[in-house]
Order: C-alpha cells, then structure tokens, then sequence
C-alpha cells in the first residue's frame, strides 16, 4: 500500500496540544512536498480480553507495517494499573536506543552557547525492568538490569552513530564505581565496542562527574552513550541548557523500526488555543527524514525552522514571542 | 578528655592536597580562637586479621569518642576488593543524612547569580546497597533497596533542617513514576513528614524535571531530599552552578556522629605544591561549627572566607587567581 515513490508514516497526534502540533508538522511537510504519506492512528488504551488496558491493534499493525512513525505527547492515564503508554509503546517495539540531540539554537538565547551534545540512551532495561519487591513491610527492592545483549546493541548505535554524523568523540557515562557489577558490564560492552571504532575517541566519566562538567562547560561534550536512568535525566538536563523540551527532538530506535516524538508535555492548560510551539516535533520528524535518507528534505525543513527563529519575529509565547502556532507555522511554510 | 571549655574533633587530612588544606584551616580556627581542639586520625587502610583491609581502629574509636569529624579528601586504593573509603566510613558511622548546600558567591561569578539550594541525601541504601547478582552470564542485577526506616529518618532531618534554617520549600526529588515500590516509598515517607511541618511548603518533582529546571531557574528550589543516586548526581550539579566542588561544603549527619568534609578529590598534580583552594574544607568546617552551636565563630570564618573571595586578591588559580593557598589563607587570618 506505498503511493508511486512515496512512504508511509504512522502519525499519532497525540493529547493535548499533540494534534495542533502534528498539523502543523503536516503542513510543514506538505509545503516542502517531502514525498510521505501520513497513516494517522490513535492510541488512546483500549481494555483487552483480559481486562487490561493496551494499546489499540491497528496502532500496533500500523507501526510494524510502515516501521517508522512520528507521535506526539501522551497522557498517562490515571489510576492503578496504567503504565506509562511511552513504556509501552518502547517495549511493543523493542525501542532499544533513544537519541536526543541538544544543540545551541542561534536565534533562540540561553545561558549557553556551545551546547552540541547527543545523549543515546538505553531505553529498554536498567532501572526501568519494572521489577520491584516488597521484601518485608518497609523494605523494598527495585531491580535495575543490565544485559550484555541491551548494552552492546546501544553500545554500537552510539559508535555508528558518531560515524555517520561526523562526531569525534563517544563518552561512556557510568557509576560502576558504586554499580560495579551491573554498570560494570554496560562500561565493558561499549568499551568493548569503543575497539571497533578507532575514528572516534572514546572517554569514560562517572554520571556525577558529567552532570558537574555539563552546567560549566558542556562544549566538552559530544555524543554520550549511557544506561536508562542516567539517559532520562541527562538528555532532560541537556535540553534545559538549550532552552528545554520544546526545542529539542528525540527518537527511539528499535530492531524493526523507529519512533520519533517530541518528549515535552500533553501542556492541557494551551491545548486547542493555538498557542503551541511545534518545533521539537517538528525537529524530531526532521531526525525521521534524515533517518528515511530524505536528507534534503530534512535540510531544507531545519533551516526554514532555524531561520524563522533566529529572526524572532513569528515565536509562540513559550520563546518570548506572541505568535500563534499557525504564524510560526505560515512563516517556515513561506521560506520552503 | 576535653581541655576546659574545649571540645576534641577528629580530623582526618586525608591525601594529596588533604594535608595542606587542613593546615590551612587549622591555622584559621586557631586566628578566629575557635574553642576546639583537633584530633588528627590517619585512615589509610590497614589489613584486618581476615585479611580484608579497613579503616585503622584507632580512627574509628576516635570519630566514636569525638562524634565529630572533619575530613579531607581520600584517594581510593586501586585494586581488587578495595571499596571507596569514603562510603567505609559513611558505613561505619551510619552516616544517614549528606547536606551539602551550594549558594551563589558574590565574589566568583558564573553563570548563575541566584543559586541557593540544599541538597540532602539519603546516605546508606537506595542504589548504593551494594547487592548484585550475575544470574546468567551477561544478566547482571543490582538491588535498590528502600527501607521505610531510612527513608523517614532522612525524611525527618530534611524538615527539621529546612525548620531550624529558615528555609521555606522542602522539594522530594523522585521517580516513582517508573520505581513505583521503591520509590514510591521513599516518596510516601517524606510526603508523610511534610504532615508534621505544616509551615514548611512541600512539593514533588521527577527527578528529570529538577535536573532540566534546575540549570534554568535555580532559583525555584530551595531544600530538596531525595534517594542517594539521586543525591550524588544533583549535588555536584548544583556545586557545577555555583562554581565546583572546590567552593561547596558537605556535612554528613549520623545517628551517633557527624562528619564534615569536602567531596573534591585529592588533585595530586597540585599536591604539596601550596596552590590548593582551601574554600570547601573551610566551609565544611564553618558548617561543622553550626552543628556544635559554635555559631559566632562560624559567622565569623564565613564573613572572612566570603569577603577575601570578594575582594578577588587572593584567588587560588581553581578561582582564576594567582594567590598560593597559604596567601589566601592568612589573607582571612587578617580579617579576623
Ligand atoms: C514519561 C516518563 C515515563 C519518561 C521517562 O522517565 O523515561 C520521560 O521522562 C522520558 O524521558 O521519556
Ligand atoms: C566517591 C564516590 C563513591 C562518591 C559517591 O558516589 O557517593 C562521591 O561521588 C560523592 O558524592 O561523595
């Protein structure tokens, strides 16, 4: 079902301000004639035979169909028993690397102006196995798991990663100095992995370490490649130094497919009003064209959006400006 | 064996630049006429009778006579079944509670202008438990572990601190979200205590989201607990915001003893050289005053050491000065 030349694209909007957003994707994407088809698919939980609530089928078909796909912010539903719908969507589809570029935007000013970091995280295991015990009243424990499986597969997409993007240098981010078993083999997988890539410098610091190093001089920094946890909360430290999570892309790589999404909130308080910044799902659907190999395509989409940034006449509320999401919007449609 | 009037404290210089910035604030105390007198301990590690090496016993019998300590920093001996000396000791001495407040100067300039938070640490459990397990080869575990005890006593001493401080926020730091056991109790527990201080405001945030509003807005945080993973990484962030860990003090309060110490390492290049910046012992010690009620005298050093930074001519080179340790010491000396 592939149109002449084109490709399919699962879409999901997302709650919130997640279909104004995705519009304006669409719109973008049309005003550059980026030559995709959208398959939008909704995901809102649907209760199954046995009573739990999942993701609906067809979401699921569409995904492992046209394995890549663009989404917006989710809300997680309320009550017991409701997992995060992003968890279950990175375990449906074995998402086992998430990549989030964080780089200095010209045109938007924060205390930063070097910041050209990626932080490729383990998006699988580690602290987020889901395996927890109350061993007696009061006394719990929460299994963090690391495999040589999980991390030598991340291992390799940071190295191939800083390849094919001409990056020059891959740090390994870890505590096996306290973990040492279960970060010791993370650091010994992608070690291991550093050998396979003698173009690319390799460095190990302990998470502490980057974190104090990131807020003085993140310059140091270039592709970062780290267990689960220390990946949530650095690539959200990272975005904050470029101005946060509505600037920033992310994907999610899988064995067989990929899922790009923007990581802000469902934002309830703006949703329907127009008032949206659509740019870090824009950027991520940016990243999904560079994956497709529409690079040109992606080229031509970031510059408009860089352009109409740094020019600062058409930015949404949350930059400083009084643009509606629309006239941020017109105005990268108008440079393509 | 008190003189009269005199309390003992144990002080452990510890190794590399650790002589000379104990020096440095031996002499200090002995300008402000500081009522105390030091017990210096050696900790390098000897060899039990079971063959495993550990902190000397003439060490431990002094800290436990003492109850209070003051410590620079210690290398941790390479090597195979060495574990760091530093977690020997918050083990031995049940230190429960690390505090480590980091502030703005007026004198060193960064980034940040407006940074005045104080992180307190759960010490002894959470992912620093030390249990892990290979259950097949390349599967490896690691237990955080949460005790309702450990949690409600750091709790506890987060309220109490921010009560006796004036201080206005408590701020939980968690990800139940994703540890919904473990960290789901460690949260319950500092929930529960916020019960009993109803003048102190109380708030909970995801890990990620303080991590990315903290290098944005520092300023919205105040006192915040949290697991000690957590802990360690915030930490040092925040001593990054405010200019490193040569400028922030660490307290480490026990059920039985307190130890103070500063939590840079032994920078042996510069060792024995006289060009160490003495400012975190210093402001350990100041806040190791503030724990014996030693008030006046902690003022006092502190409106020296703050005042001599100010004045900019006798920086250290960490500062961008410079001024030799010893300059910058006797500097404050003057000033008292
Ligand atoms: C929403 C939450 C479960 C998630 C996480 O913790 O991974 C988020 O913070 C993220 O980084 O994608
Ligand atoms: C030295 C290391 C074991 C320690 C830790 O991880 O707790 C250090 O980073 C700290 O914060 O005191």
């Amino acid at each position: 079902s592939y149109s002449s030349g084109t490709k399919k694209v699962t879409l999901i909007p997302g709650d919130g301000i997640g279909p104004e957003i995705s519009a304006a994707v669409q719109k973008i994407f049309t005003a550059a004639n980026v030559p995709i088809e959208w398959e939008a698919v909704d995901v809102t939980p649907v209760r199954g035979a046995d009573g739990k609530f999942g993701i609906p089928q067809a979401a699921i078909d569409s995904v492992n169909t046209n394995k890549i796909g663009l989404k917006g912010p989710l809300m997680t539903p309320v009550g017991k028993g409701h997992r995060s719908l992003n968890l279950a969507l990175r375990k449906e589809f074995n998402l086992y690397a998430n990549v989030r570029p964080c780089r200095s935007l010209e045109g938007y000013k924060t205390l930063y102006d070097d910041v050209d970091v990626v932080t490729i995280r383990e998006n699988t295991e580690g602290e987020y196995s889901g395996i927890e015990h109350e061993i007696v009243d009061g006394v719990v424990q929460s299994i963090k798991l690391i495999t040589e499986e999980a991390s030598k597969r991340v291992a390799e997409y940071a190295f191939q990663y800083a390849k094919n993007n001409n990056r020059k240098k891959v740090t390994v981010v870890h505590k096996a100095n306290i973990m040492r078993m279960s970060d010791g083999l993370f650091l010994r997988c992608v070690r291991d992995m550093a050998q396979k890539f003698p173009e690319i410098q390799f460095e190990e610091k302990y998470l502490d370490t980057v974190c104090l190093n990131m807020v003085q001089n993140p310059g140091k920094y270039d592709v970062l490649v780290m267990p689960n946890l220390y990946g949530d909360i650095l690539s959200d430290m990272c975005a904050g130094l470029v101005g946060g999570l509505g600037l920033t892309p992310s994907g999610n790589m899988g064995l067989n497919g990929a899922l790009f999404e923007s990581v802000h909130g469902t934002a309830p308080d703006i949703a329907g009003k127009d008032l949206a910044n659509p740019t870090a799902l824009l950027l991520s659907a940016v990243m999904m064209l560079r994956h497709m190999e529409l690079n040109t395509y992606a080229d031509k989409i970031e510059r408009a959006a860089f352009e109409t940034i740094k020019e600062g006449k058409y930015l949404t509320g949350d930059l400083g400006g009084r643009a509606k999401c629309s006239e941020f919007t017109n105005e990268i449609c108008a440079k393509l």
